[in-house]
C-alpha cells in the first residue's frame, strides 16, 4: 500500500486557501487526514473535503503534531512564525506567501520549470509570486529551445490577488460607480493593504502593487525581477538573464494578463518556432490564432490551472525579440494549484 | 480687429464630436459661426455652443460653402468622401480619423512635438491615434534632451476609444455580471466594429483593438509603431527610433494607461535628469512621488487635457533604458482636444 499523508491547509479560509482545499481534492496525493487552520477570527467555521465537513481550528504550533504536509497560504508572518514549528515537528511545508521565497536554502518552485530543485528543500518549499510563475510558465519552453536573454514585462493584475477582501471591494466600488456615486471614499485595502493611501481600483488603472522600494519599483515588481532569476537560473542575483517588470493593478476579479517582451539567444529563430517550442509545453494552453480572433483573455481562464499564451509577435527591428501575452487565473496557477503541484511533486518525487 | 473663422465641426454628436465642441469653448479661436454635421439619423437634433442651440445638420459636399475650418471625427470612410470636398471649397480640415495619416503630404501633427509640419499642410491635418498621442508628448522631452533609440510599449486603453457605444456596452455588461448573469452575449461591438466576434470588456481585458494585420499585430499597434516614427521623425518607416507595441482594451470608460519602456542615446542619463526634462515639458504634467503614492490614474485624469507622467525608474540592468507610466483623457488629449490645439496653431500661425 503507498504511503498516505496527514495534511494540514493554514489560512484555510481565505480566497486562495479555500482554492487549496479544492486543488487537493482533485490532486493525485494520498490525504489520510486533513487539518483546516486559520487564525482564531476564523477557527469554528466548518469547510467541505470530499464531501465531509471539517471544523476550521485555530492555528498553534501544536496544531503541527502528526502532520507530513502543509499548505500554507496566511500571510508572510503567520509563516514565519509558524512554517518553522511545522517543519520542527517534520512536516514539509509548501509556503505561497513571500516568507521564505529567497532564503538560499528554499527552493523557490514553479515544476514546469524547476521540480528538480525540490530535492535540495529543508522542510519547506516556497511557492513565487502569481504574477512570475504564469510568465517562466510560458518563457521556460522558450529559454530550453532558444535561450533567454532579457525579458520586459507589464502586468495587468486582477483584485484578488490582494485577496478576498479587495475582490469585495472592487465589486463594491463597481456598483457605486454604476449608480452614479462618488467612489473615492470606498477604497480601505487597494492598492496594497500596508500602505498609508487607499484608491478605488474600479473603473480604474492602479500602477502600485505592494509598496514601494527606494529604486522606485514596487516589491511586486522587485519579486518578478528577482523570483525569476532564482527560478530559471537558481540564483536571485544572476546576470544573464536580465529582467524589468511594471505591475499594475486592473479592475478584473481573477486571472491576470501579462505583456511580455523577450530576447532569445538566437537571433534567427521564427515565431513559427516559437509556437513549436510551447505547443503541447507542460501547462502551457497556445490560444493564437488571429485570423478567428483567438487569444487568451481573462474571463476565460478562470477555473483552469494552465497558462494561456497567446498574440506572439517578432519585434521586426530586433532579430530575436518578440511579443507575447499570457494570461492564467492567479489564484490557482498563481497560487492555490502551484502549491498543490508543489506537493504532487514532493509526494511523487519521494521527499516527504 | 482679427480675423473670425467660420467653423464645422463633422461628427459632432459622437463622444469626441461633443468634446470638440467644449474644447472649441474653452479654446483661443474666434469664431463667427459653428456648423454642427452629422449623419442624417443625427440631423435636427439641437446642441448647445456658448449658450446658445445650434441644429445638427446632415453633412453633404455643399455643407462646407464659406466654412473656414472643419474639425472631424465621423470615421475614416466619411473623412475620405467629405474632408475633400471641404478642401475644394476652401477650408482647412483637422481629421480625428486614420483616414488621411500616412498619405505622405498630409502633416500628422501633436502641437508639442512637431507643430513646425502644420506649415506643410494641403488642405488636411491629421490628428494621431490616441494612444500614440499621448506617448510622443511623455517622450519629445527626453528625446529632444537625450535622444531616443527604442520605445516598447504596452498599453492600457479605455473603452471609449471604441466609441460611446462600447463605452454603454462595458456599464451594461459590468450591471449584468454584477447581477450575477452571463455576460458572454452582451457583447455586440468590441473588440472592434469592423471585425466578426465580439467578447466582453466589463471584468475582463481584450488584446485585440482594432483589425489584425498580416503579420499579428494589431492595426491599432501598427499605427503606434508607423504614427510614432512620422510624428517624431517625419518618416512612417523612419528607422532609427526602434517601436514596437501590445495594446489591450481594460474596462475603464476614459483614460488609457501605457507602460513605456525606452533607451536613450545617452546611457549615462538619470532618473533625475528624466524628471528635470519632463517638469514643465509642454502637456506634461509629472506625477512621480512613490514615497507620497502619487502616480497617474485613469479616474483623475478624465476631463483634464494633459498627459500625467509618473513611476519613472532606470532598468538597472540596461544602463539608458527606462521604465515610465502614461495616462491621459483619450477623448481629450487622444482626440477632441488634439484636434482643436491643432487648430489654434493653424489659427495662431496663420496657416488657415
Amino acid at each position: 500500500m503507498s504511503k498516505e499523508y496527514n495534511v494540514a491547509i493554514l489560512g484555510a479560509t481565505g480566497a486562495v486557501g479555500t482554492r487549496m482545499i479544492q486543488q487537493l481534492e482533485q490532486s493525485t496525493i494520498p490525504v489520510k487526514s486533513l487539518k483546516l487552520l486559520a487564525s482564531s477570527r476564523s477557527a469554528g467555521k466548518q469547510l467541505q473535503f470530499k464531501g465531509q465537513p471539517i471544523t476550521v481550528e485555530e492555528a498553534t504550533p501544536d496544531s503541527f503534531a502528526g502532520i507530513d504536509l502543509v499548505l500554507s497560504s496566511a500571510g508572510g508572518s503567520v509563516s514565519k512564525k509558524l512554517l518553522p514549528e511545522a517543519v520542527k515537528r517534520g512536516a514539509v511545508c509548501v509556503d505561497n506567501t513571500s516568507a521564505f521565497r529567497m532564503e538560499p536554502d528554499v527552493p523557490l518552485v514553479v515544476p514546469e520549470v524547476n521540480e528538480a530543485a525540490l530535492k535540495n528543500h529543508h522542510g519547506i518549499v516556497a511557492n513565487p509570486n502569481c504574477s512570475t510563475i504564469q510568465m517562466v510558465v510560458a518563457l521556460e519552453p522558450i529559454r530550453k529551445a532558444f535561450g533567454l536573454k532579457q525579458v520586459i514585462v507589464s502586468t495587468y493584475q486582477a483584485a484578488s490577488g490582494a485577496g478576498q477582501s479587495a475582490l469585495n471591494e472592487l465589486k463594491q466600488e463597481a456598483q457605486d460607480y454604476l449608480d452614479g456615486k462618488d467612489i473615492q471614499d470606498d477604497a480601505e485595502i487597494l492598492p496594497t493593504k500596508g500602505d498609508k493611501k487607499h484608491y478605488p481600483l474600479a473603473f480604474n488603472l492602479l500602477p502600485q502593487i505592494d509598496v514601494f522600494e527606494d529604486n522606485g519599483y514596487t516589491h511586486e515588481e522587485w519579486k518578478m525581477i528577482h523570483e525569476t532569476k532564482k527560478i530559471m537560473l537558481g540564483d536571485m542575483n544572476a546576470k544573464y538573464i536580465k529582467v524589468t517588470a511594471t505591475c499594475v493593478r486592473v479592475p478584473v476579479p481573477i486571472a491576470h494578463g501579462e505583456t511580455v517582451y523577450f530576447t532569445v539567444d538566437d537571433p534567427s529563430v521564427t515565431v513559427d518556432q516559437l509556437r513549436e517550442a510551447l505547443k503541447g509545453a507542460p501547462g502551457v494552453v497556445l490560444q493564437d490564432n488571429p485570423a478567428h480572433q483567438v487569444y487568451p483573455q481573462p474571463l476565460n481562464a478562470v477555473g483552469k490551472r494552465d497558462t494561456f499564451v497567446g498574440r506572439l509577435r517578432a519585434d521586426e527591428e530586433n532579430p530575436g525579440s518578440f511579443n507575447m501575452w499570457v494570461v492564467a487565473d492567479n489564484l490557482l496557477k498563481g497560487a492555490a494549484w502551484n502549491t498543490v503541484e508543489n506537493a504532487e511533486c514532493l509526494v511523487k518525487d519521494n521527499l516527504i
